[in-house]
């Protein structure tokens, strides 16, 4: 498979996910897993997700940013998986940026609940797949 | 959420799974995370899966055996993270325990094909969800 053609097709995929699968490095040297709603993205390089401040998660990536961020269609057999780094951003535009309206069932005191978390992933590299096909490619 | 319920919850979750969503510690300190099909499984002990010899994962878990091994039903939003060791199995018995006619098509030199790949993932813990509910559990 060409790196474009992968490329485009991961952008395919990442558009129409509204979940991904977030690896982190976890206690006692174990990859953890955990199914995450994927709240925003650009492009290929920034994908943005919400969590509460208190979950395993933000403290792994405090300890360890190193991250996986995969996305998946299962039916079609096509996979790609992003690594990079995982920051928590705690700026004002960050935190409004992924805030809607409702959000306060999870979070009552609002956009500044210091239990609402916003994290922001930057792939640095990625593999995708399809059926028995993949690709590595530099995500720039 | 009770341990026990969080443990048979599991066990269902796990039975009717086709699939796997692996995690193994990559290059560069990165954790990483693959599809794998559920090949079989022993209560939520032991995870059987077969893979290529030649493949990124099997090098990764030859050099550390920690793994993740994730379950999930995203629409019903439950999810099993177990936590243990993937072991490659070289032995025979394990071999043909995988092995289903038709696999020649990928193998063509049958259960004895050096790329036929058995790998074994034992767990030692467990971590269960369900919606905002959620239990971690010892795996005997």
């Amino acid at each position: 498979m060409e790196k474009r053609e992968a490329m485009d097709q991961s952008l395919e995929l990442v558009k129409r996910s509204t979940l991904a699968l977030v690896g982190s490095n976890g206690d006692g040297g174990y990859p953890n897993v955990k199914t995450m709603i994927k709240a925003d993205h650009e492009g290929l390089k920034r994908i943005w997700f919400s969590t509460n401040t208190s979950s395993r998660r933000i403290g792994q990536f405090r300890r360890d940013p190193k991250a996986c961020v995969y996305f998946l269609d299962d039916e079609a057999w096509k996979g790609l998986m992003l690594l990079g780094e995982m920051e928590i951003q705690t700026d004002g535009e960050s935190r409004r940026r992924l805030w809607h309206p409702g959000d306060e069932r999870y979070y009552p005191l609002g956009v500044d609940d210091p239990d609402y978390s916003v994290l922001r992933f930057t792939a640095r590299r990625g593999n995708y797949y399809h059926s028995l096909a993949n690709a590595d490619f530099d995500v720039e």
